[in-house]
């Protein structure tokens, strides 16, 4: 991290209520920290294709990987201009008018140029951080990837070439003359919520969940 | 819908774990009516963008809207080609070696070519549908848009013209050889829960939150 804020190109300007956005850096890396998964948009021959793709970031890069089965992580590899979005979906906004209706959210949207890990040894890092990231705590547990299960792997690096977050929160604005309508209005919260883990068959009953899951924090992805 | 089932062409169709996907469109449809916010991705002169977008869904068509002051929303209005993306996660899926791991999800990606919806009475309509779609009752209780609100306000409507869903469910998938590994392994759910509702500071302290606030499904997003 060498610079504090990413400068805004046209690409990445946002021209939409500007108060909402940011190109702080520690802003759209603390955003993109706590998501789990995101979509991945790229330009296909036929047109554009956007996917969901479990993802971390290393540094000013983002990682993504996935089965080299995959034709379209294949697309990624050959090296092409991909834009990751991430939305963290906070709650939505009830106006008083239809118009002013909203959501709370925080996005980062990364715009870069794909290219492929190879070496086996780096590729190896880049999963060990993946996996880090999706669940702190579970690589030093798991067993690693095999020299097989590298080859089946496919890990594509990103670096963050242009970026940008966008925030809403707080509650509705509505037009004056609006607020004296008898309705309800405010903001419905909403979060990711982790359920009771539920073990496999070959998971002993008195086996004890490990903290790293039973602690996992609320409101990623 | 005149067809049970979307023909796959060669975009739409899942190369990768075809088992886990369908072009049913009962099944693609469930999926994309329960989610609040897509992510929709289309091709720039600057290359692909990909942007959360609340949607709805109305017969074989996906209606997106946004202010008419927004750059990118706009270039949907000329009509190109879009790729729509919904994700509902549901879960952290924890193996005993790092390469099976995995999620469970549902999506559904849905290519089409965009169009915008002019005439008002028409753009009205599909307003109120969308209001309907993201929080039902809320359009019955609420001012609709006025004359210069519509005139403020683009929509865009996407014909499905190819949708899949893909869909993981159920606990890891292991090695045989691994099962003998001394570790917890399974399914850590995930689920967007509501929290309580935050009325503004206009709305009287002794109005009721409405029941479509307080009962709003847990699981949507």
């Amino acid at each position: 991290m060498t610079e504090t804020a990413f400068s805004p190109t046209e690409r990445s300007t946002i021209h939409r209520l500007p108060s909402r956005g940011s190109y702080n850096r520690k802003e759209v890396y603390d955003i993109l920290d706590q998501g789990i998964l995101a979509h991945v948009g790229f330009t296909t021959a036929r047109g554009p294709v956007v996917i969901p793709m479990g993802y971390a970031r290393r540094g000013d890069t983002i990682l993504l990987h996935g089965s080299a089965k995959s034709r379209l992580l294949n697309e990624l590899t050959k090296g092409t201009d991909v834009c990751i979005t991430l939305t963290l979906l906070d709650g939505l906004v009830l106006a008083r008018s239809t118009f002013h209706h909203s959501m709370n959210y925080r996005s980062v949207v990364v715009f870069g140029h794909s290219s492929v890990i190879e070496d086996p040894r780096e590729k190896n890092a880049a999963l060990e951080h993946l996996v880090e990231h999706l669940v702190p705590g579970r690589g030093a547990e798991a067993r690693g990837a095999s020299e097989a299960e590298l080859a089946a792997t496919l890990v594509v690096e990103v670096p963050i070439a242009e970026a940008s977050a966008k925030v809403r929160t707080g509650p509705p604005v509505d037009e004056t003359k609006d607020l004296e309508i008898d309705i309800w209005a405010g903001v419905l919260p909403l979060r990711f919520e982790t359920g009771e883990p539920i073990p496999d068959e070959h998971t002993p009953k008195d086996k004890p969940v490990p903290s790293y899951v039973r602690d996992y924090p609320q409101g990623r992805a």
